[in-house]
């Protein structure tokens, strides 16, 4: 048997640790390095990993520079992962894939966010769309030639069901099986993948940390303790749950009920983060945070936006996230001018 | 007649102009300086008033460090004025005032906010308490030794009811003439002073537009043009009418009903705005922007902590402005760290 050719397009944390499990399971990667093809390609990259060892200047199968180079090296992929910051007000995803669209029926998008499938499913309507919410502690260091992990690496992967289709329609066999043979390739690489029975729901309730924490975080400029600590957690948690809550009433209206979404979530994100900063813990920062004072695009469109979009349409009053949207609109709207000036 | 001896606590911007205003009126101003001592010891203030002329190193009868020198220089003041930032979370009115409180029957509050005149009330029982709304456009520049002042200057003032009186009750014979007279001296120094029939409501009025415009301006970092202008515009306005519309319900929850407190004021307040900065306007910063981007203590109890004191008092519910709030005050935290530690 050939061995399965994926192409991942976008090589940060997520990217590389990604091609690194999928080359273990002997699958040929493509790299689409964007901006660090040179360093790809001078030094690879040092992983160094609490899971999954040590490997100094390692590079995936093949290494390009661009989606058309990837479109002009394989006829077809079995998958196309996207591992790429989502950033739809900048360039939707169908617009960053390109040429690729036409290169695989399965897609892979291990990525933040709510909706994040719809383009896509819209661009290639007969493709499989699955995704996976990556809980994982890799940061790049080092101008991107050091890939910094943890022991933690979780990926919750499901198929999102067709456009149209009711949201709880049993999946086709071909989607079952694109799903299953990724699931599989991710163990024999030593990933710990979690096939969920809904994607849907698994991604709320990653969604909920995001829109209570990131949110706050980001406009309060402030990291995990300095949220979680008294004197501020009294004024600071009321709000992050007021945030959470929002984003399980918009949840219930598309459908989410109790079982697949417990209200309980709410309690756990709150009580979990709180027991790692409440009263020490690292200055953690949400990479929200870290892409504002970076001054750079954040992903509010998918995190916040992504949840708007189905709370306006289901007519669900957002109060809080709305406020919040707006004020970070407003930091968006530099960083995207910055960036195209840059 | 002796001339009225007056003292004004807090000499910037609004300081200056009111001593000014008052001394031309032939009263006897004492003006405790707090950071800008020196430099009104030595050079004076260059005032560049559009409405009152050119005034170089000009100085009020007498200027002194501290309220303890002006406790010591006098044994009574016909009034205190109060023109400092009103910063409750750092120190109350009464602190700062400290033994200045037994030297008048009479205050006068040249602040931002809602609520300021409670401290007062509570340290001072039997005083007769007023405030008044500037609508200024002054600022100090030059570390201090300049005042720019164009031509706009208007005071509304009225007396508060005491405490536990009911909202709209007759003033006292005492309190009617205290602010008779200072209405007088106002008119003739030049200055523009308007008798407010319920100071309470024109408060309200005023906070309308903070608590729209300042706490979004504050949050997204942003000048009123860039709030106002297209396309900015569409998801700005619906959240700092948002605020406004919690404020309104707020104040009626207090007693005030449309006739003291107009719905359409929110109106009024986002047009006017859209037609100065709409297309083009100077890239105004409301101060609580300006303090903000300085990292200095904002004034946020007494623009928005008081209004949702108030909320809280009488249950009404504010999601957009508890929200706001709770984030300004994650950054509050640092700048009074960070004031502390200078």
């Amino acid at each position: 048997m050939d061995p399965p050719k994926i192409c991942i397009v976008g090589f940060g944390a997520l990217g590389t640790i990604y091609s690194f499990i999928l080359e273990k399971a002997g699958a040929q990667v493509t790299a689409v390095c964007r901006s660090n093809y040179q360093t790809m390609q001078e030094h690879g990259v040092d992983i160094q990993s609490q899971k999954f060892g040590v490997y100094l200047g390692w590079r995936p199968h093949r290494v390009v520079d661009s989606v058309d180079s990837a479109a002009l090296a394989e006829d077809s992929y079995d998958y196309i992962v996207c591992t790429f910051k989502c950033l739809p007000d900048i360039q939707t995803t169908p617009q960053v894939l390109g040429p690729l669209l036409a290169r695989s029926r399965s897609f892979v998008l291990i990525q933040n966010g709510i909706g994040i499938e719809l383009d896509l499913q819209h661009a290639v309507p007969s493709a499989v769309v699955m995704s996976g919410c990556a809980w994982i502690d890799a940061t790049v260091v080092d101008q991107g030639r050091t890939l910094r992990h943890g022991p933690l690496e979780r990926l919750v992967l499901g198929v999102h069901s067709p456009l149209g289709a009711p949201p709880k329609a049993p999946h086709s066999s071909e989607a079952h099986a694109a799903l299953t043979a990724f699931v599989d390739l991710l163990k024999g690489g030593g990933g710990t993948p979690e096939q969920a029975m809904d994607i849907a729901a698994a991604r709320w309730k990653k969604i909920i940390w995001n829109a209570g924490f990131s949110t706050f975080a980001t406009l309060g400029d402030a990291t995990l303790p300095d949220i979680c600590h008294e004197p501020a957690r009294s004024f600071t948690m009321p709000v992050v749950r007021g945030f959470m809550e929002e984003v399980v009433s918009v949840a219930r209206a598309l459908g989410l009920d109790e079982p697949d979404l417990p209200m309980a979530s709410i309690d756990e994100a709150i009580d979990l983060t709180l027991s790692e900063y409440g009263v020490a813990g690292p200055p953690y920062k949400p990479s929200m945070l870290v892409d504002f004072l970076a001054e750079r695009p954040m992903e509010i469109e998918v995190i916040i936006g992504g949840v708007l979009r189905y709370a306006a349409s289901k007519q669900v009053s957002t109060p809080r996230l709305s406020t919040a949207y707006a004020l970070l609109r407003m930091h968006q709207s530099r960083f995207i001018q910055k960036s195209k000036k840059a």
